[in-house]
């Protein structure tokens, strides 16, 4: 496995090639399928407007598009119910002209996220977020895992970042995120057989514990939290967090920032994800991935 | 939270005090039942006969008979088929005397453990290994977990091991037993909020990355892994690790053996769960717990 060579500038590492790789497969797939089987068609449910999702909403449409798969967006009132919410999945899982379903999150408070979800089947369920597809994770045997948390495995492979019998440290431990990335990189594969440390909010003395870790996996968001202060030097970072910033220059007065902005971490540590462009656009990738295997699976074509 | 305080002799965590005190709950509640209510009944599934798991079923057995549940040995031919397993799962899924179900494992070489007991509703998987339960562990929420990785957590509150912002090593990265503890350590609550290292049999340098641990759980079965030279000193050790080795002067010629068997860690470690007599006899003890919630629940009872 080839390492990045250690220079005196940091490594971006940067989400484009990777989106684009991804996406050239799926779209090359979808135009492979025999006459009779229609393109995949993704269902993206979202609860309220505006909101942060409303970014990625857009690169999922644009991502869909591009690789020329239905993308059809399915808007709930901003005071729905679970039971409305649930409804809605439910009838997106019996709709045959639908193979993959995404539950945006996080949802208004009083909705719950996990008995919508968990209307879904392992198939539909695109974001692998459902009780099953996580309890196959801890199996190792997941049908569709959390889009997020592939993506920083694809990114590790396209660079050519090793992980077997590393050390890696994964700061967050959200069910959607944080859990999903530690299972990935602690199971079986490659990558994967890392020596994993799961970090949260509770965990004391950060930069004592970051100590010996060749990668960081931040998804804490907090911007600032990676510093030179905490992060080892000649680690490999790749920056999960996304918050939105005060930003004067920009014209909505806003702007996304990681875990590392602000950090100071170029020219500290070997290499970095930038945000945004690092994880973002491979994660919107990787779910149409996802779609497609959920769409050959369901039109039983070979995966 | 009380702190085991550190003498010169390391203390013996044993199993017996806490299994007495979980049984004791079961018996209560069992015995409290409305008349028209009938106590619980477990079946314990095993393909084949002899084999390691001849000592946890007796076991299994007796802690049942002493706390007035009913104990159902369901046994299958060496050379029953998954699908024949399966079929009978189902059989006891849909049986409405039954009220937990378990499924001994590991199963013979050809027989696929999973499709088994996903055969059983969350609430009759009494020991938290079907899929849907291991999913709702990465939530948060699971109808049951599994009965071994309880018993640690049992014994930790007991003896008032605090891991709240601990740094704590689990060594073992199975579905059934490393994975799930890891999750609940990592998670919300008490025990739990600790900051998990997960070591596995790709991790290089176990005694580098064991050190500024202080709690170590083993779930190798490697007798001999825990020694003086990988543990830190004044760690609490909690042995999971179950194997059989030669013993000259055992009637069989076998005996039972942790980690930590022959590693030298006595007045080495702070404290240390002895094999036999540690997690062993907390986790059947734990088991009659999670059967009498399941049967409380599918009774319609109040926890």
């Amino acid at each position: 496995m080839t390492r990045i060579r250690v220079g005196t500038l940091t490594r971006l590492l940067l989400g484009k090639p990777v989106a684009d790789e991804l996406l050239a497969e799926a779209r090359s797939r979808i135009s492979a399928r025999p006459a009779e089987v229609p393109a995949p068609t993704l269902a993206s449910m979202h609860v309220g407007s505006g909101g942060p999702f409303a970014f990625y909403l857009r690169q999922q449409r644009r991502s869909a598009e591009s690789v020329g798969m239905n993308f059809r967006e399915v808007s709930l009132p901003e005071d729905a119910s679970t039971a409305q919410v649930r409804e809605r999945a439910r009838a997106l899982e019996r709709d045959a002209e639908v193979h993959a379903v995404l539950v945006q999150h996080p949802l208004p408070p009083g909705v719950q996220f996990q008995p919508c979800v968990d209307e879904l089947s392992p198939e539909k369920d695109v974001d692998g977020v459902g009780s099953v597809n996580l309890g196959r994770l801890v199996e190792g045997t997941p049908t569709h895992a959390p889009a997020v948390a592939l993506a920083v495995l694809d990114i590790l492979r396209h660079y050519s970042v090793a992980t077997r019998s590393e050390r890696v440290a994964v700061i967050g431990r959200s069910p959607t995120v944080g859990l999903p990335l530690a299972l990935l990189l602690a199971g079986h594969g490659e990558p994967g057989d890392a020596t994993v440390t799961v970090a949260h909010s509770r965990s004391r003395n950060l930069s004592e514990l970051l100590a010996g870790h060749r990668i960081i996996v931040s998804c804490a968001g907090v911007p600032g939290l990676l510093s030179r202060q905490v992060v080892p030097a000649g680690s490999i970072v790749i920056d999960v967090g996304l918050s939105s910033i005060a930003d004067p220059n920009s014209p909505s007065g806003m702007r996304a920032a990681g875990d590392a902005d602000g950090g100071g971490l170029d020219g500290w540590v070997e290499a970095l994800t930038p945000v945004p462009g690092g994880v973002g656009p491979v994660t919107a990738a990787q779910l149409m991935r996802n779609a497609v295997d959920g769409w050959s699976m369901l039109t039983g074509q070979r995966p």
